[in-house]
């Protein structure tokens, strides 16, 4: 057995180069550290450069029956980081596949490969002085757009529905065998990048939040550069004003003048992304009550819910649009102030002096929207990553990195029609929820689509505190369950949810027929989003493995081999 | 084998009874009739009332390895009618399925069966003096709103991509399993109607242009009524200013400035859509030459191309789309008006007068531009069907039928990227090869989404008369291959056309691999968008069938007991 996983390994790097086959400890355990405690272990990092590496992977992995985990990035943050779904998977790290294939100024497209990051193609863009936007999502300037889009992320544009945005893909399945979806899969095809459903079955849609294959090519829309821009903020008072504000500003995302996601962050979500945890403050008192909170949003000029949206087009569109949320949002809001390229220029200036005259803290309030405000222009950003380092006692670092750091963070994503009755019960589920388990509910609601929102809850914590990895599981664990019972389910999970997907419906079943023809091994990404409990490979040992010395193979390695027939 | 054909008309009787398995020669007769000529008999047609209905038909269907296929409401017209893609298939007619479900004003959707039609969920809304506006296909008011969705049709407002505006579907599978996409799949989920994905690989685009299971329930999301709406209208008087304006409209149609598809429809489509074929002015003669359209442009008081849009918002939002879509047409139309509710009303009433002074016969105009009018305000209409009347000698009835009274009609619709070049391309070769078999060139061009346009060529023509259906079905497979060699695939095809599919690509391999655990007896459907070639089942003899008579089974079913185990 042990010259089988040896073998597997050759094979491998006879493909890859041998400098593309990862086993060093100090990697293989970085690329094990989530953001929340986990035990599966990670053999090998596989580097493949190209979709004709990929297929061999795959390939290689079927005839010794080792199974893979693809990521793009590896930034899914909150929700495992790179941390494959079940145990004893070698890591696919897509990254080296890094190029952008195709760009269309006049049809708004870009085609690109799984290691394109958002960064890479804001810069693209500005190279070539494009008069396209990308949407970025919130995450980090270095994730992938391949990652987030199959995962279904999304960002704050009017293309804001990543997966919603796309079409043209490449995938490479299981068995090693290349699918193009759309119009793309027929050789000459003048509309593959511009017209997303092809003909016949549209089968796109198998290959997000999935383990059916890899996707190794995708054309993602970009929009125009409107005319004009301007971002709007609001906040409220009250905690019970969330569900009048998501009640006045449905009907405009209904009627298309909000052509773009909403966001409304509560209290603890504004505070974490201005400072750490008050230790100080508190006495190194966890958690942070909501009758202490009051002071903290007097101190930092924000309310009990920050609201953030934008409106895109002509000056007269953006006008009319200004004027209808400024109506829909009267008597709703404490303040509502409207925000541009000018304007932000001129208060940047400005602070002080506006703040002697109106006792606002302007330069605070800039502090806090700076990063929205670009996020809503696509433009992607590192400050929502620094607010992970929350009950961090050391600073965030310049590059933060959760998962090196240390820096405790569970994410729970419940989505819920868009109404506001609905808005304050996710709300009041999470919030009593989070403080039972000593943590902070930090909430933002997202008015994701036309009639749906989305609000991301966020477990932050340090993991370096004994107890807290376990006691962040178990509080993510009753919330997800109880947010479940209401009816109320996720739009994505982390992998630690995933056995949740299990029972017997007849989705599952066709999801695990599919399964067994695209991969009869289940030697891609097992577990993940499959709609059936992860079984016995998942619990490996703890035991450290040392895949170097191939004479003293280690406790995940002899997992592997259990597969082996 | 009689005995077992017998046998499966008396449990499909058992189940559904015997009112609801007819074989009545005549209604087999005209199921088996579409706008071209067909070979496929029907042996049955089977009338289900309700999901657990259509999952026993299906259930007896594999036990007796007969094959059936599904209709909504049966109105593919130019794409097959209620004509199956293979012969020996038993019709499933859903139209009893005819209930709405579910309703919600405020979230803007409604659920319903796949017999509920355009004109009865138009009707349930004026009811309900709802806000909603519903998206309305040219097809027909009795045309199937799940028929069409699954199709992928589409419609003129901004809900006209119609599978981009459906989520929570509920589908048989060909074994007779249920399957519910998206949240609806779990007990008590709050957003199955309002949020598209659900968690887990989305599986709905599967069963569109499919024949892996049969949908029983969709939620169509409405569009809230806009406070104003607009329509315009443009004419050409070139043919290659076809090319400009697409260019002009492609911003407005990417920046969101136009929400809905916009409509250009060159003169003969517009002749057809106003008369029936001038017999008299050519004397019989056919087809009728370009040279000769002049006049019947000049008498008609219309353009070579004469396009078709809508505005909606509120009064200012349309106002300034309309300065808009003006500034963008400037030079590149003859003509352009704007009309709403109150000048039609106006125009209307001084139709006469209007002339007198402009020299614009008006009423014409009005009597062409009324029914698209209302599609763009998602109102169904009979009209569009009159036209496909237009080589027959007597004029259209007042409920048009094209099955039933012999009017040829095949359609070919090919995409491509929303270029004004490539639209050039696709109406050079559809004219041209239209003109050299002797047809009309009937041509619209649809700027169907953001970044891709649709043309509709209409191959119309008269069945009665002889040799017409074999020169129709050679001119349309002539323009079928044309457009794909220079890379226009169509979005949607006729049952004349499923065998193009077939090739071994990795898409169908998929396919092939999906249909194969969902239906292993290939009973649903077969050769509906399979991707493979549709194999000896389709020959059936052209004999009549008279299944009542058990005693003599004619050829259909013996061309079913063929597949009897």
């Amino acid at each position: 057995m042990q010259r089988v996983v040896n073998s597997v390994f050759h094979e491998w790097a006879a493909v890859l180069g041998a400098s593309n086959v990862i086993t060093s400890r100090e990697a293989l355990k970085s690329a094990e550290t989530a953001t929340f405690a986990t035990s599966q272990q990670v053999p090998a990092i596989l580097r493949p450069a190209t979709r004709e590496e990929v297929q061999e992977c795959l390939r290689i992995a079927n005839r010794f029956n080792v199974p893979v985990y693809p990521i793009s990035s590896g930034k899914n943050w909150g929700y495992g980081s790179r941390v494959p779904a079940a145990g004893a998977c070698a890591l696919l790290d897509l990254g080296r596949m890094g190029r952008i294939l195709d760009f269309d100024e006049q049809l708004a497209y870009v085609t690109v490969e799984p290691g394109v990051t958002q960064k890479q193609l804001y810069e693209y863009l500005k190279t070539r002085k494009s008069k396209l936007w990308m949407d970025a999502t919130g995450s980090s300037p270095d994730c992938s757009l391949i990652g987030n889009t199959v995962e279904r992320g999304f960002g704050h544009t009017p293309y804001g529905d990543h997966f919603a945005h796309v079409c043209g893909l490449e995938i490479v399945l299981p068995n090693g065998e290349v699918v193009e979806t759309g119009f793309s899969r027929f050789a000459g095809a003048k509309a593959g990048d511009s017209y997303r459903w092809g003909v016949g079955p549209s089968i796109d849609g198998l290959f997000s939040q999935s383990n059916l294959g890899i996707v190794t090519r995708m054309t993602i829309w970009l929009m125009p550069a409107p005319a004009h821009f301007q971002a709007f903020y609001f906040s409220c008072n009250r905690d019970e004003d969330l569900a009048s504000v998501v009640e006045a500003l449905r009907p405009l995302r209904l009627n298309g003048t909000l052509r773009s996601s909403a966001h409304i962050a509560n209290d603890y979500k504004v505070l974490s992304s201005l400072q750490q945890y008050p230790w100080e403050e508190t006495g190194g008192q966890t958690p942070l009550e909501p009758s202490a909170m009051a002071a903290f949003r007097k101190k930092g000029s924000f309310g009990c819910w920050s609201g953030s949206g934008a409106l895109y087009g002509t000056r007269r569109q953006v006008a009319e649009a200004r004027r209808l949320v400024r109506k829909a949002l009267r008597g709703k809001v404490a303040k509502l102030q409207f925000l541009d390229d000018r304007t932000l220029k001129l208060a940047s200036r400005f602070a002080k002096p506006f703040g002697w005259f109106t006792g606002w803290d302007l330069s605070r309030t800039l502090e806090l929207v700076r990063p929205t405000y670009g996020l809503m222009k696509g433009i992607p950003t590192n400050v929502p990553a620094a607010s992970t380092y929350w009950r961090k006692r050391t600073p965030p670092p310049a590059d933060p990195n959760p998962d090196r750091d240390g820096c405790g963070l569970l994410w729970c994503s419940p989505v819920a029609p868009m109404e506001g009755g609905h808005a304050l019960a996710i709300c009041e589920i999470a919030q009593r929820t989070l403080l039972e388990f000593g943590f902070e509910p930090m909430i933002s609601v997202t008015l994701l689509t036309e009639r749906s929102l989305s609000c991301v809850i966020s477990i932050a914590y340090d993991r370096s505190i004994l107890g807290e990895d376990k006691k962040a599981m178990e509080c993510h664990h009753a919330l997800h369950d109880r947010l479940m019972q209401e009816g109320y389910h996720s739009y994505r999970l982390g992998i630690q949810s995933m056995d949740g997907l299990h029972g017997e419906t007849g989705y599952n079943r066709l999801l695990q027929a599919i399964k067994g023809v695209c991969d009869p091994n289940d030697i891609l990404a097992p577990g993940r989003y499959s709609g059936k409990a992860i079984g016995k490979r998942s619990k490996v040992s703890t035991a450290t493995p040392a895949i170097q010395d191939v004479e003293s193979l280690p406790a995940v390695t002899a997992a592997m081999c259990e597969r082996v027939p």
